[in-house]
């Protein structure tokens, strides 16, 4: 944790935080508590579902959340701030509350992940800290779960490192790569900061720096034995790599007792030469020897290449996973929900000419619904407090065909938002990856529909609405029309 | 500079960089010399040029590369290194030599950007952390110049921190987008730490806390009587947002002899919208009054925003820059080109069965050709030292059309590498960012062709050789063909 520990975020915020809370200071607003919501729109990749990744650096941002002297010259170098509110920065700290989803939560669009009760001021100051976080680390989760599935139970490491939008990126995103269902990274940092298991054996450098590839190979195999992959396509995978690799597996790993234990290939067509490197690796007796392949991989790839019949042990995949090429936003927005009035919290409504862009008013808690059999069949928004009573058969509004008359039965409700923070202090305890991870395979093996999970055309969750919660949603938008 | 004064990135590296140094440190080869380049093969978004970003961060890197205790424990842990080779770690420091394009040098595919010239390990553990900063950096510069040449003259500013791949994407991406061309960011921190203007406002919850928008946009303009841009878009941009803001220039600002600065849109269609929305604030009598727009904008949006006659001022551009949605991998490599036997760098090259794929083998130099009119014609790659005087007809190998009998006439030609760092320390003082941005500026408004500026189908950039180049490279493909 050596990184995290040493670095404060504070500043990494937009300015407009900054102006925002500078005039509410001003206008006495400070105090006011209000909610916000994070919340995101669609899923990636014309997905069925994202994951939930990033919670446990965010509450590390939200602990060491302060101000420096030199935070402070720098906001009055921009002669905008009165020097009232400069003072007040000097003993900000995060006072409200946080309630987010367990991280590693299969999401859907529009549902509160996370909701900050707090004061007008601490509430906004962190939306774009906790944004990128949520956001980028949502993103890659979910995007090496789409290549986690496509390699259909074969190994899939993170190898992005070069290609990740900086370091921040190849170390988060090798966090949220694990916790989508990479097996590893070969990030070292990443390895070092989360415990997450680490791989990595040559380059092509190694096989060019000495004069030979058979050379090469052979000093790798005696300096590991135990573990010795190696890279085959420097100069020519069938004329030589492999021959050599299976000349360094005879003459020198077999006279010591040990096996080859891999070949990676990271370039040409790896489903023909995987096939034709399988039948050469066999032939020579080397059956147990994996192959493993790299070279921007993702989940379309990776299924066109098994739909060949490609002989593919595991996958190294860079910078496509690292960077989720194909879709690399993660749209997750914070928007206020409601503003305390007298002593309750008054909803707030964002209206939108585009109706995906209206916002969910108001306190708010999220259930997930499971079927008899322990599938998740729905998403329900109610109002804050609201009694959900599966014990009879409950009546919800689907807010997309509100005309339909529907009610859950037999089924069972969990609530997804826990709190986290409390009057500005942690009360969870950090979570283990191996515990996150797991938690992500439970619910896509166990609860979540088979049909969410393609990658085409998914089926898409309910998002339903308590008829409590419809009722005010639906008033504060006829309102707000007769405006 | 608080931020990386403090962070020790040794350990952002992938793992195999490990455990090739430990091989050549039990093989006694640590301190043959070896030469590495970093170069990419195409340019982002089928571009005519790239933008070389990030050798400060780089600088910075190679001059704190050191492991900690903890680093070497965390090593000792994985159980694949030697104890001679973990002892070896602790005193390590970098003691090669660097030579690399200035910072902000427009480049081109296969060309080396930077070379590395140092001892086989020193050479190798950097690769990691380097591709990571270069591709980072130069991506989204090069990004934002495409978005910046597409604004036409308007101003850029960089709004992306909540959709970055992280805290460092946000934050060097900022600087990045600045030496490509914007103006600013909204990111505080970046601001704070390389001098970049920052600028920021109000967010849809500023409007949305208070009760009415045009008590929302009085507080603001009463605050920031002399910056006030209003964002006009929560509840309805032409029926309430525009008449409320004309409202609040007329009744609170101009009683204080001031005028309103602008107004700013997040939504709906911002070509419409600001043709509308400039008439009406032309007739309220605030022809002064900037029209700001926001929302998932990029090269492409622009151009089409402006081709249908948008009245737009200025551009906040977030998503898309800093993530450099459209192509988000820039993919320069870290190549072995030499290595050093009895005295002398030996070329190395790499074979592929992908033509684009082969490398360019030695130690060599790269000029920059320019025409009597100071227009950039070509890059030439020549072996280390060679003599290249423009004073007669040079003549030289064009590799794509090798038959061609060519020569550069009346030309003069410019080294684009210089040592950067020297026995591991560097010897270059830091550039202002202002001055790295001017540079970028003059190339492309002065050197560069406007063919190869263009979106769609650009002129490419010739990259020759020296004759004694060409053919020592040919020698070596036939060399290793009759291997």
């Amino acid at each position: 944790m050596k990184q995290s520990e040493t670095r404060n975020l504070t500043m990494m915020m937009d300015l407009y935080e900054m102006t925002m809370a500078n005039g509410y200071f001003n206008d006495q607003d400070k105090d006011t508590r209000v909610a916000f919501d994070v919340f995101y729109r669609s899923n990636p990749d014309g997905g069925g579902f994202a994951i939930f990744a990033g919670l446990e650096q965010i509450l590390e941002y939200i602990e060491n959340l302060h101000f420096d002297e030199e935070d402070i010259a720098y906001f009055r170098s921009l002669n905008i701030f009165t020097e009232d509110f400069l003072a007040y920065l000097k003993d900000f700290k995060f006072s409200g509350d946080i309630y987010a989803f367990k991280e590693g939560t299969i999401m859907y669009p529009n549902e509160p992940i996370i909701t900050v009760v707090a004061p007008l001021i601490d509430a906004q100051l962190i939306e774009t800290a906790l944004l990128a976080q949520v956001n980028h680390q949502s993103l890659i989760a979910t995007k090496t779960r789409r290549i986690v599935s496509a390699a259909e139970g074969r190994a899939v490491s993170d190898f992005g490192a070069r290609r990740a939008h900086n370091m921040d990126a190849a170390v988060y995103g090798a966090r949220a790569a694990y916790i989508g269902g990479a097996v590893g990274t070969a990030t070292v940092l990443a390895g070092q900061m989360f415990d997450i298991p680490v791989s990595g054996t040559m380059a092509h450098s190694w096989v060019m720096y000495y004069k030979d590839e058979f050379e090469a190979f052979k000093h790798y195999a005696e300096n590991y034995p135990d573990g010795t992959v190696l890279l085959v396509d420097t100069y020519d995978v069938i004329g030589s790599g492999i021959p050599n690799a299976i000349r360094v597996a005879k003459e020198v790993l077999e006279p010591m007792g040990k096996r080859l234990k891999g070949i990676r290939i990271d370039s040409g067509d790896l489903a023909y030469l995987s096939k034709k490197i399988r039948k050469m690796l066999d032939d020579a007796g080397l059956e147990d020897c994996k192959i493993v392949v790299s070279n921007s991989l993702d989940e379309y790839t990776i299924t066109s290449i098994l739909q060949q019949g490609g002989k593919i042990d595991s996958f190294g995949v860079g910078e496509r996973l690292i960077t989720a090429k194909s879709d690399p936003v993660f749209g997750a927005v914070y928007k206020i929900s409601a503003v305390e009035e007298n002593g309750t919290f008054a909803p707030r409504i964002k209206i939108s000419e585009n109706v995906e862009k209206i916002t969910n008013p108001g306190l708010k808690d999220v259930y997930r619904i499971y079927d008899e059999a322990g599938h998740s069949v729905a998403d329900l928004i109610t109002k804050a407090g609201e009694t959900v009573d599966m014990s009879a058969p409950y009546r919800y509004a689907d807010p997309v065909k509100p005309w339909k008359n529907r009610s859950f039965e037999n089924c069972t409700a969990k609530k997804l938002q826990q709190q986290v923070v409390k009057e500005g202090k942690r009360i969870v305890e950090p979570e283990s990856l191996e515990d996150i991870r797991a938690y992500v395979e439970k619910q896509l093996n166990t609860e979540v529909w088979e049909e969410e999970q393609r990658f085409e055309n998914p089926h898409e969750h309910y998002l339903d609405m308590s008829p409590a919660y419809y009722e005010m949603k639906m008033d504060m938008l006829h309102e707000s029309r007769t405006r």
